[in-house]
């Protein structure tokens, strides 16, 4: 596996840049998954009430198993390497989006952002082949 | 891990005995996982348009990490023993809500609902000591 993160400041294009890159990534056969960083806990996932709201609030892991996919809550850990680990087994490549300040983790900045870790900087989603390059040129993790 | 499930009709108090069962084994020490049936797929947990959503709609699977828990929405097949397979390793319990049709899973049919491989069949929220004893019964799937 191996798990690069785009930063970069709001409305800079990072999710459509993400987009794209998942594309290209299918295209060559990957499996690829995502993790965004939600710091201040403005994620609304569930309505209050629900059934699996209730149980949530005393059960550390939940699933809503629906038709076309599945929606699993659970009290985890702030670490996203730790997340990947447990959560994306048998995936290519996990791509975070935020974590600026997360060390050991390869960081394509996008603009001037300032972050730990910069491997690439780049200016919009004309990049997605360079970022592949890089990650290709990365060692897997086990 | 063992599994059961809960089922019957709607209104019967499925989910508050769920979160009472919950409750006692949480203090027996076990750490139960729950997998809620949703087979109309009423379940709404993302805002359309967030980067979580517009991501999903091309990547395998996505998790949005907020301070106090982790949402991750999956493609992933309709079996919930599959779900508690990938899922909840290490987990001592999973309780399904829902299933009525699934064979090979033993039920606890709240009321008169009918339903494949009923265990027990009880009348409401006083009877969690019998679905605890059951459990305990059952032999562990590897």
């Amino acid at each position: 596996m191996r798990i690069i993160a785009i930063v970069g400041y709001h409305n800079t294009g990072k999710t459509t840049l993400i987009e794209n890159l998942i594309g290209k990534l299918k295209k060559r056969g990957y499996r690829v998954g995502y993790i965004k960083h939600d710091p201040k806990g403005h994620g609304e996932t569930d309505r209050k009430g629900s059934d699996t709201d209730r149980v949530f609030r005393i059960a550390e892991r939940v699933v809503l198993a629906s038709p076309d996919r599945i929606t699993l809550w659970s009290r985890f850990e702030d670490d996203p390497v730790k997340i990947a680990e447990e959560f994306f087994k048998g995936f290519d490549v996990v791509i975070l989006e935020g974590y600026k300040s997360l060390k050991g983790v390869p960081k394509v900045a996008v603009g001037d952002v300032l972050a730990e870790d910069v491997a690439l900087r780049i200016e919009g989603s004309a990049d997605v082949e360079d970022i592949i390059e890089l990650l290709e040129s990365m060692e897997e993790r086990p």
